[in-house]
């Protein structure tokens, strides 16, 4: 049969009969956002009952049914003719109903509520096996850990998660409007770009390693008298085929002779080869592990940054953003940090300082603004049980022009405040420590503030050098309850300077040559050097937009409350996002990665703990890919 | 000074008088979308030099402007009176100008140019020593993955960054549209949840030796004898107190006694303790490498898929997807495959296979029609230089329902052929191969098919067993000249079917059990029992919607070129994305995320190389972030 007379043939074969109709599920967000508006309609919806009891003697059920897209749960009626009742009403059962969309009597409180006439699926639960508790029972966070499969069935997790994903969303969109173009920088890498931290090493040679030692077990290495003796057969074959070539003999039998030969002489260099297998990892002479035999033939990490990969996009498309996974394998001070975390980090060409600091600014409030448009309900769950001020500080950081003032003139106001004693003694050259951060945006200013040119001693060599050969041109955006949410800076442009900023951080110059090459070809220095200080744009400039749109999701995280509040890692982690954070310390360094942001953000990340407390976590059994987890540290304080 | 009086002496510093103003530059995609309707206008516009030449005796210049944000560049015309022209013209430069937009004479090709009034800042470069090329020359792909960090300022790598930016945006938006919440999952991992293939492992045991090793060279481990001479310090000290109670000697003199006798008890455990310090990897009594000591305490691995995991959000939140990074430390068959790559995979609560297919059929054709709509000019750049028919295809796809067949009627079909000979023979039970799998979608129909309910034997065991007992509610999405562009499957949701099939496939229950718990506790199963053919909805189902969104940019990216087009690398990964691909090979197995799109997909992506040739080969040197690339393998073929 030709293509063409099969393809006529299989013309009615589309219809896909012998599969079920698709589902046309109906969200409950949407029922419940329309209201009495589509009273009267039939719709299927799904979920999971929160909390469901029977009425009226038996006679019929009220089922409340959460999808997980709202906090509110949608009120379902199911009459005893449609279905067993018991088999509905444990918490947890899944179930999918076709119904019709009612007003409630008057004086309750739905808006619409479902009355059922099919009852499409029921996945039933044990319910005495159940782990999530019935109705509105709280699970402390701690014991929510150790269901974390199950955990995003509840309202806080859930809450967090929807958040999460708006400020995702709202990065990308954010960027696109602002023709910033997406770049996916690698996570294995072999350079440690900024000396920003530890890394993890990305391996197979212990895989290797196991799969040598089997096959060494289940066919063990030739002795050297195994080699010996099949040396001892190539050699006779050898002889037999100069005999035969002697002997004049046929060519059919010396050519058979010498494929004899062939054969004994690759068992030969067959079993030299499997002489060498050794178990164990491979090693140098020297003792040095020998890393060329590695997946990538060398030493290979999870990447700390990929800021500076990404420059060479904006080194010929303008305008670029990341927004990945980053990885750190720090014995963190903190319980706040983790291994694993998501984050933002863009890169502007020909702007300076203040266009890095405009960015920053409109992408916080960008941010903020979008959670009270698009999350407003879970906000106001946020207010109510775990941060009364949520709401009121996304409006004012949202509305509010940031401060903007110079390290120098932060330090002398932090010099000459009375009210207020520190830990730390301020100083100029300091790195603010996050009590600093905090009252300058929450004592002095009671707003978002902007601190720019940094000493250039704690902050990192590719920041641009000032005139003054104190300061580099990096700033940190500061917001209430949070304290450092983002970190950017002005990229040194000028070749010279920045081999000898390379070198004064005591890194070699060799693996940045491809870096400096940014410099060397078309990079946009000053027009005219004596006006440095008032026209230095045109180099990439970077803010770590840490946080925000990298913090939201995280059901599946580990993480730690906050010292001051007994919150949800989840909720510490939209906190970072949203400038609603509370307490915190700071990482320091110079490391443009903003410390404190990111370790709010780092919390709610969904994998790998970090941190001491973290570290020595030992993970639940029964979850295997959850594993990874940080029990609790800092505990109910 | 108070906070409030302090706030109020720094009304005035937040003007940033000590930084220059903010640039405001116009990006040239958006003056030459307006055109003459902006004739007039006053803007200022940066970019990269792509042609630069001295017209009218040195008089003046005409500069091709590029900035990344088109394929198109602007032309930029300067008097030497207001600027050297020698410094601006060269290939590779950097300006920053200001100019007025204007109508260019009638006859000439521009819409608009730029007559600039002001050079702002020009970034220089050294035309002999610039890597890349002047004017229209066409460097090969494989040169331009020496200068990786330059490439992206050429008009095929510039157009992949932009395909590949639009293709994720499209993904975040047609996923937020149909109320899908974005989960990010863990990349750290302990389990190979589904078996899917090698994994890397991440250790920080290597780094741990080696500082242990440098610390054992500054400070030697002590000797036996240095412990043993602690110890009789020890016994002293010890007799001294002793002597001294005996003796009933002042409290005082007792006390300082005790205290001695402490510190020497101290330093004798820190010298046991520095004792155990080892060189090299710890390892156990049996000679087993000591995971316990590793960063988290057991083995860790990067993750094949994150898949299992998000379905625990599925079956909270009902819709949900990932679009992460994913890893392979396989050793592959093509040299298609890279350790690294981007995917996107949604899970769905009360859904079946159809609710599937729709979803994967709706989200390829909405990309399809994305790029359309949004990445014209690229798109066309791409017809004109590497495949004609990419726009054609694109509309095909956008516009054509999706054929719908299944295996066996599909395996019925192949055995008829008559006019094509397979390299692989036909039979039911076999895993399609690519050329298959092609016929089917260009021969036979000749527009996207979905082939469902494949043979359990080549399947993964998640997915749902139909009542033949011989296949399973699986799907892949197949289209002309890519293949298997998407793959997806119906959970299984029967606990006890479930529980079989892990082990059936070999694998221990034990890790999976939290997965076991998502199908005890309320997973919707079928409510008639006996209908299981018609009625199957309630599982979380699955489309690996693997290459599409994640695969496009990849600027970064070595790869390979296709056995049949002299294709870039990126130009590839597009092409995963948006059926407009060549060739290929199928990597086959039962895991759902698509064999042959992934490793289209996966050729551009950013960071390392895979495949026996990827990583035998030698990295350049000079560009540290890189160098875990691949050269080219099948070269230009």
């Amino acid at each position: 049969m030709a293509a063409d007379a099969v393809a006529a043939a299989m013309a009615a074969s589309s219809l896909c009969d012998d599969l079920e109709p698709a589902t046309v599920r109906t969200c409950i967000r949407d029922v419940l956002a329309a209201g009495a508006a589509r009273a009267g309609e039939r719709v299927v919806v799904g979920g999971w009952v929160r909390t469901g009891r029977e009425q009226g003697k038996g006679t019929f059920a009220f089922l409340e049914l959460s999808d997980g897209s709202c906090v509110s749960t949608l009120q379902v009626i199911v009459d005893a003719a449609v279905h067993p009742l018991a088999r509905l009403t444990a918490t947890g059962t899944s179930v999918l109903v076709e119904g019709e969309i009612k007003e409630p009597p008057e004086g309750t409180k739905q808006n619409v509520e479902l009355k059922v006439s099919r009852v499409l699926e029921v996945g039933e639960v044990d319910a005495a096996a159940y782990p999530l508790p019935k109705g509105k029972v709280k699970l402390t966070l701690e014991k929510l850990r150790d269901v974390i499969h199950l955990r995003s069935r509840t309202n806080t997790i859930g809450a967090v998660a929807r958040i999460r994903h708006q400020l995702a969303y709202a990065t990308h969109r954010f960027f696109e409007e602002n023709r910033f173009l997406y770049v996916h920088t690698p996570i294995i890498t072999t350079s440690d770009c900024e000396g920003a931290g530890e890394m993890f090493q990305v391996t197979t040679l212990f895989s290797q390693a196991e799969k040598t030692e089997k096959e060494l077990k289940e066919h063990p290495a030739p002795s050297e008298s195994e080699i010996e003796a099949a040396k001892v057969i190539v050699k006779e074959k050898g002889d037999a085929v100069a005999q035969l070539k002697a002997a004049k003999a046929s060519k059919q039998d010396i050519s058979a002779a010498v494929d004899v030969l062939n054969r004994a002489k690759e068992h030969v260099s067959k079993l030299e080869d499997r002489s060498k297998l050794k178990p164990g990892i491979p090693c140098r002479d020297d003792g040095s592990i020998a890393f060329e035999n590695d997946f990538f033939k060398r030493q290979a990490f999870l990447t700390v940054s990929g800021q500076l990969q990404v420059e060479t996009y904006a080194c010929a498309l303008s305008s670029v953003y990341t927004f990945g996974p980053t990885f750190r394998a720090e014995n963190s001070h903190t319980s706040r940090h983790l291994a694993e975390f998501w984050m933002v980090e863009p890169e502007i060409a020909f702007a300076n300082l203040q266009d890095d600091m405009n960015c920053a600014e409109k992408y916080v409030q960008y941010l903020c603004k979008w959670l009270l448009d698009h999350c407003r309900e879970d906000m106001e769950f946020m207010v109510k049980n775990y941060d009364k001020s949520a709401i009121e500080r996304l409006e004012l950081v949202s509305s509010t022009p940031f401060v903007r003032i110079s390290y120098t003139k932060a330090v002398e106001l932090l010099k000459n405040v009375t009210g207020k004693k520190f830990d730390n003694k301020v100083e100029w050259g300091i790195d603010l420590a996050s009590e600093h951060e905090r009252y300058l945006t929450e004592d002095i200013f009671k707003k978002p503030v902007i601190v720019y040119n940094y000493p250039k001693g704690i902050k990192a060599f590719y920041m641009r050098l000032n005139d003054d050969d104190k300061t580099v041109a990096a700033m940190d955006v500061l917001v209430p309850k949070v304290g450092e949410l983002v970190g950017g800076s002005q990229r040194e442009e000028r070749l010279d300077v920045l081999k000898q900023r390379i070198l004064d951080a005591g890194l070699p110059l060799e693996p940045y040559e491809w870096y400096l090459d940014l410099r060397r070809f078309g990079s946009p220095p000053d027009l005219l050097e004596k006006q440095k200080r008032r026209s230095y744009p045109g180099r990439p400039s970077r803010s770590d937009v840490v946080p925000a749109a990298c913090s939201s999701s995280a059901c599946s995280t580990p993480g730690c409350v906050p010292a001051a509040l007994p919150l949800p890692s989840p909720v510490r982690a939209w906190r970072a996002a949203t400038p609603a954070g509370s307490g915190g310390e700071r990482s320091g360094g110079g490391v443009a990665a903003a410390g404190e942001a990111e370790s709010w953000v780092a919390m709610a990340e969904p994998s790998a703990p970090v941190g001491r407390e973290g570290r020595e976590a030992c993970p639940s059994s029964g979850s295997g890919i959850w594993d990874l987890r940080s029990e609790e540290a800092e505990g109910s304080t």
